[in-house]
Formats: structure tokens, sequence, C-alpha cells
């Protein structure tokens, strides 16, 4: 199986497990002691990015070079139907069929899923949860849009999820009620641009990053529902810049 | 000794050389048959971001954002003292104390060498020669400056290296007239600017690349000149773009 292949099944069976498979090798990760990011690289010789890669995510946005980026077009349809939990995560899965447009590259909708508290930060700001909205071309070629929740009014969409939220790793559910990613993202969808990777092992680069500027709220109860039931932190700290820039 | 360190030390004592040394170990490379670019990548482990990098170089120019880069200001001196030939290129050793300054990091510049035809293209244009300034900052990250040379009048700043060129690899003189690089770059330092890697063995990513909007020129017979005493072109190909931006 081509790698690209192989990294496009491995977000749509779920990417972001305790545990990544290589050729029927597991190899456990986490977020915390030496199963934690600063040994990710070390853990496997296919996770060395993590540890070597010039061009990581996430990071702090700081120093926006202003440029002319074209709007993203967002042909979401309601298509969030199972929601999962694999210890380091809670991802909705979604139906095929829900693509953005950037750039001139079209991407489809694989998933979504949590960090708590956010892993990118906005001039050094950190916010108490981040969405991850998982794409892929037809090239395998990934694009994630990155969108910050505040702590504020409740999310009514988010909750549609968190009602069937699996309290255990391993746990799987399906939604009744299926989500529509685009009422949880904000009406303006103005964005940073960066040129990054996965925030998990194998921490595989080439990743678009697309972070909406606009934040979006959810209680914090629905909030705190999530930390709790991750039990610790699921942030990777942020990484070196080196020679990349970010558009605004 | 810390990669980083290594890097550095491997581009003052001439890292574009037939071989790379790590460890004591040498591994040839070159630009044809079993040890031209498509094989980089599985000649050493240690070259494996040649064919696995997903930021590499050089690519084509194209799709280009319009975006607020800030001016390059050069502080160069006149200090190009020593010509060599490591059998892949032609490169200009430079004595400390010449510096770049872009968005806010200083580089200080080490060297420069040739390609033939360039490496870069832009907009799918080749160039019959492209040379590279390569700078390091103090943490050891680099950048390059790229000039495309056309085919035209006589370079004069040029022709006081070109007379004292080494016709065999391994071989070093010195320039009893040393060379001004600021006289070497167009008198407009309008760029475009992109994120991207070492274009020889081992592919290191990182790198800030500058490509200089004007051209410049060198005679026919100065480009047949590098071309003949490298008995081969010296271009590594372009490279997928990814998820980069290139900026205007």
């Amino acid at each position: 199986m081509k790698k690209r292949s192989l990294i496009v099944l491995l977000i749509i069976i779920g990417l972001y497990g305790t545990s990544t498979i290589f050729a029927g090798e597991k190899v456990h990760w986490g977020y915390s002691g030496h199963e934690g990011p600063e040994y990710w690289g070390k853990l496997n010789p296919k996770f060395s990015l993590c540890m070597e890669g010039k061009n990581q995510s996430p990071i702090n946005l700081t120093g926006m070079i202003e440029g002319k980026l074209l709007p993203i077009t967002v042909n979401y349809q309601t298509g969030g139907n199972e929601i999962l939990n694999n210890g380091n995560t809670i991802q909705v899965n979604y139906m095929p069929g829900s693509t953005i447009n950037v750039n001139g590259d079209q991407f489809e909708l694989k998933q979504f899923h949590f960090h708590s508290p956010s892993e990118n930060t906005i001039e050094g700001e950190s916010y108490p949860m981040e969405a991850h909205f998982v794409h892929a071309d037809k090239k395998g070629t990934l694009a994630v849009i990155a969108l910050m929740f505040k702590s504020g009014d409740k999310n009514a969409e988010l909750e549609k999820a968190w009602i069937q939220m699996p309290e255990k790793p391993g746990e799987k559910n399906v939604l009744p009620k299926h989500i529509d990613a685009n009422i949880l993202l904000p009406q303006n969808h103005d964005y940073y641009r960066f040129n990054g990777s996965l925030t998990t092992p194998p921490c595989s680069e080439g990743v678009w990053w697309l972070v909406i500027k606009q934040t979006t709220t959810a209680s914090k109860e629905q909030i705190e529902q999530f930390s709790h039931t991750m039990h610790h932190p699921n942030n990777r700290p942020v990484q070196p810049v080196n020679a990349r820039m970010i558009l605004k």
C-alpha cells in the first residue's frame, strides 16, 4: 500500500489512537511519561519526524505575513454519524461527500476531533479547546481546519455529539442526530495558513493548516466533559516554526 | 556535535561534494546513474529526506501568493577569497563578516556556488545557470539567496573567480582579487520566498529560500566554462510543492 493511502486509511479508521499500527506493529504513545510528546520520535523509527522534522505542528502563530489568501469554499453536508473514544481524543467520523475548496484544490472531510487545551496558540494565547477538521484530497494530501473554542455559551451542535461521548477508550457510538460541521464553524471563514504536520505520531509532514480566525464557544461543562473523559491534557507542545511563513 | 552545527560545518568545509561524510562514513552521490538524484534517498539512511521529505528543494515557482515581504538588508563585504571544485559544483568560500537581515533574523554568508542549468524554475522556465548564496544564522538555520543567470553580457565580477576555476575535483585556488557578492546581486533585491531544503544530500529541511526576481547575466563562454568543467548538468529535478506557500 502506498504511504499516502495508508495515511488516509489511518485517518478514516481513527488515526488518533493510543497506538499507531505499522506493518502489524503496534506502537503505543501518549501525552505523559515515557510515551509523551518529547519521546515520540524515539518510540519507533517511523516516528522520527516527531523529533527531527523541521515543519511540525502545532505552532505558536506569530509574526504573520499579510497575504492575499483566497477564501475557503465550504461544501459540507450533515454527515457526522459516529463518535469514538480512542484514548487520546474524541473523534466524530464523517460520511463521504463533504468537501472544501482552497487554492484550487478539493479536500474531503474525513473526521473531526478535539484537543484540550488547544494545540496551536495565537500570539502566545492558548484556548481551552481546539477542534481539528481533517480533510484529504485525492492524492492523499491532508488539510486541517483548526477551530478555537472559548468558554461561553453552550454549543448546541456539539451537544449532539457530546451526549453520545463514549467514556472508555476503544468505544464507539452511533449518532442518532447527525452533526453538521458547517454549523460548528463560525460564519466568517477568514483564516491563518501555514504548512505543518500531524500533531500525533507519525507526525507526517506536508499538511495544510488553516486556522479559523474567529473563535466559537462551548460551555464550561462541555469543555470539562471532554477533559474529564480524556483524564489528561491531549495537546502536543508547540514546535519551532523554522523557515516557515504564517499567512494572515 | 549537534546536527545543526554539523550542517554549518559541512557548508563551511564545502558541503556540495561528491560525497557527504557522516561519522567518518563517506557516501558518494552524483547527478547520474545509480548515484543520481532519484537514488539519493536510498544511498544512506541519513539521506532519507531526499526521498521522503515533503518540503524539498528545488521547486517550480508557480501559484505565488502576494504577500507583504519585508526587504532583505544586504551587508556584504568583499570577501570571496577561495574557489574550489568538488566534482559537483564550483564554490567560492566567503570570509566571515558578511550578513543579510531578513524578517528580523540575521544570517552570515558562508559560500556561494553554481548549478547549470538552474535548479529552481520560475513559472516553468529554466535558466542556464543559478547561483546559491548560502547563509547561516547563529542557531544554524540556513537561508539561501538564489540568483538566476541568463546568457548575455560577460559578468566582470564573476570573471574574477572564473579565471581561477580549478579544473579537477578536489582542487582549490586562492583568489588574488576577492569577490564582492554584492556586485553579483542585481540592484533590486525583490524576491520570492518559500520554505525548502538543501538541494543535495542529506537534503536537510528548514531552509529559507529567497529567489531574487531580477535576473543577471553571464556570457555564453562563462556559462560554458562552468558546464564544461563540471562535465555534466548539476541540477536536482524540481520537487513537489505539497502544502507550501510561495510568496511574491
